[in-house]
């Protein structure tokens, strides 16, 4: 087996340390990075200070045989990452034609002066290969050092996916030879951690060595990776395969999805290939459901849109859910959600449903239904399934959570529906 | 000037690495260990890899006082944090009596049975102090080594909050001195970077030099946060505070908020204060508005619901968009979206709306509206405001634009609703 490309990612910003952004990108460029047959190591977050930022290139080259470097490249003072770049591969900054007349067509689409900081962009280190950013005023800059490679990019997240999936993903690919990388992932929906671990035990120590298993957790939902590294992609498939037959065997119908992609992302699927229509109704969740599906491309072809009932009274004048069943029963009740349920299917017209109401914490919980209790219903024109839940006091949590069950559940509705 | 406590963070796990989940728990410990006059100097991401553990030990121990591990204690095979700082700390592993007993305690509220695996996490490093952590089953492990410490904690996020918070946050503080650490932000909307950059340029490069100024860009907004550390926290203050008069004075109206919160709950904190009630209704942000605004407690005070009108059908029929302004102007319109905003209003009774209509992309786009045309209205009673705008292609940014752009102009709504 050919050895695996390694490949290391720093960011440098004060931003990330004093933590006023999450780091994103490191996500996506690992994801971009294991497709693409490279081994991603390590990644480091350092300030906006060049020390720090040359003392953590030197600790990656010793490791890695690519070092991705995000950030910091801004027009303003504080980014020094170029500066400090010329200093570790020891050359100097040098007016760049090219990106000076990228930098005047981006300013000129959207109808801006051009000043002397953006001007400044254009000065470059003269021994890196300068890349255009057509999405930015900062280039990507492209070391190389014993065979091996450093590149510098914007952090601004889109500019960092454009340039990487157009221009760096693709360089590397032809730099470095890489061997097939494949993982699989089944979902599982029901179990604890532990549980699901001893559950599949036999089945994981009997894994041959160049396969590995890795447990995901995510609000309810654990998947299950499975990945091998091999010279031979077909035949790695093959191995992969056939050790998740055997998997989904013990597991059954506790595997919700056999592909890695959003929850929300596989229902609209579904529904679109079904050609069938749905609509939310939400309380505790407040459009989270709508918006976490609409966040995808396509939506539209599925998804009418959405009440948001917070207050009861929307719940009782849009939905139509009665009036005594809320006195009674309580908004959080299993015929108050039915009710909102069916109340959308019919006010929107659609065929197929999903409501949530609950207490999203951390206060508003009352002894019998204590925060994080939640009720879900999802219907279609035949079926209603609707099941309680305590998801427990931390509010994001059982906003995500009530997503994720209210997904789940409204799968379950289309597979049993004709 | 004492000098700064300075920690790291190392996060464990194959999931970061591979880009299976981002890592929000650095971004919120960041926030946490600044506020506690610690300074974050670097974050490294490694993985469940005995021989890379123990190396990122090792070179945090040269830069640190406080190493901070999240991550690879859960009962699977595949986590082995716990194995690897025995080895660096030269200890074994021993029963511990009061992490079973919190563990059954964990296990016998959410009825489950305990299991072998789950046995296991009672066994921890001999030279540790042991911490329970009362919302999982890992307990926490603090080492100390030549007066500088490591904590090894859980890296799932609620978990890792609990304990850091309620235990690890004051031990650290009780056993550093630390200095103080005051960051003071204010938010700015309608510049470009380096517009606003040369615009406060002067008032930038005077700042004396324990003062320091970032730029963080968010979806149209930038913040600009001015730090500074120092022994005497009141004179530190004083400082802050006069340089941010300077600033205002520049910057006058384009600054929307002095405070360090998210648009949402600002602008849900003025609407609390004025008693005032809101109602949103949107098609390309798909309910993303509603979501932000009910992801932070007490929103149920002013929030009463939405309509995500994601088909015209909506719309015409729940909004009373007329057909005919529909048909000739589009959906994407000054005249649709201020009627959205007016007919949310009518519909749910609220003081105040906001409505957007748009296309979110990346395709869908004409000629005259291409992908990230948006227009948004924001009405009371008797304002209407209505804007359009052009985001690009990229939906995600443009559902997050669109949000932000929405909630500055309900803010604007505010202050000229007496």
């Amino acid at each position: 087996m050919s050895r695996h490309v390694q490949a290391e990612i720093i960011t440098i910003g004060d931003e990330i340390l004093i933590g006023q952004i999450v780091d994103t990108n490191s996500a996506w460029m690992a994801v971009e990075l294991n497709k693409s047959g490279f081994e991603l190591i390590q990644i480091t977050s350092v300030h906006d200070d060049e020390q720090k930022i040359i003392e953590a290139l030197d600790r990656a080259f010793t490791h890695a045989d690519v070092v991705l470097i995000t950030g910091g490249i801004g027009p303003t003072k504080d980014d020094i990452t170029k500066q400090s770049l010329c200093k570790y591969f020891d050359t100097r900054l040098v007016f760049n034609e090219a990106t000076l007349q990228n930098i005047l067509e981006l300013f000129a689409e959207r109808n801006i002066q051009i000043n002397e900081l953006t001007k400044a962009q254009a000065m470059v280190p003269e021994k890196a290969l300068i890349i255009q950013n057509k999405q930015g005023t900062a280039p990507v800059t492209w070391f190389e050092k014993d065979g091996k490679v450093a590149v510098s990019m914007p952090g601004v997240p889109y500019e960092m996916k454009y340039v990487m999936s157009g221009e760096i993903i693709p360089r590397l690919q032809s730099h470095f030879k890489t061997p097939a990388v494949l993982h699989k992932t089944v979902q599982v929906y029901g179990y604890p951690e532990s549980v699901l671990a001893l559950k599949i035990a036999a089945w994981e120590n009997a894994l041959p060595d160049f396969l590995h298993l890795a447990y995901l957790p995510n609000y309810g939902i654990i998947r299950l990776r499975l990945s091998g590294v091999a010279n031979d992609a077909l035949m790695l498939d093959f191995a992969l395969n056939q050790q998740l037959s055997s998997l989904k065997e013990i597991l059954g119908n506790a595997i919700i999805a056999c592909e890695d992609i959003p929850l929300e992302q596989l229902t609209g699927n579904i529904l679109t290939a079904q050609s069938k229509t749905l609509a939310t109704a939400e309380s505790c969740t407040g459009g989270n459901i709508a918006h976490r599906l609409t966040l995808f491309p396509g939506a539209s072809a599925y998804f009418k849109g959405s009440v948001v009932a917070y207050d009861n009274a929307v719940k009782t004048s849009l939905l139509r859910v009665e009036k005594s069943v809320l006195e009674t029963q309580g908004a959080v009740s299993k015929e108050v959600v039915e009710q909102m349920a069916d109340g959308v299917r019919h006010l929107l017209r659609t065929d197929l449903a999903v409501a949530v109401s609950g207490i999203a914490g951390p206060s508003g919980g009352t002894k019998e239904k204590p925060a994080g209790s939640v009720w879900i219903a999802a219907c279609s024109k035949d079926t209603m399934i609707s099941r309680e839940f305590h998801f427990g006091t931390f509010r994001e949590q059982n906003i995500q959570r009530a997503t994720q069950a209210a997904l789940v559940m409204l799968k379950e509705v289309l597979e049993t529906t004709p």
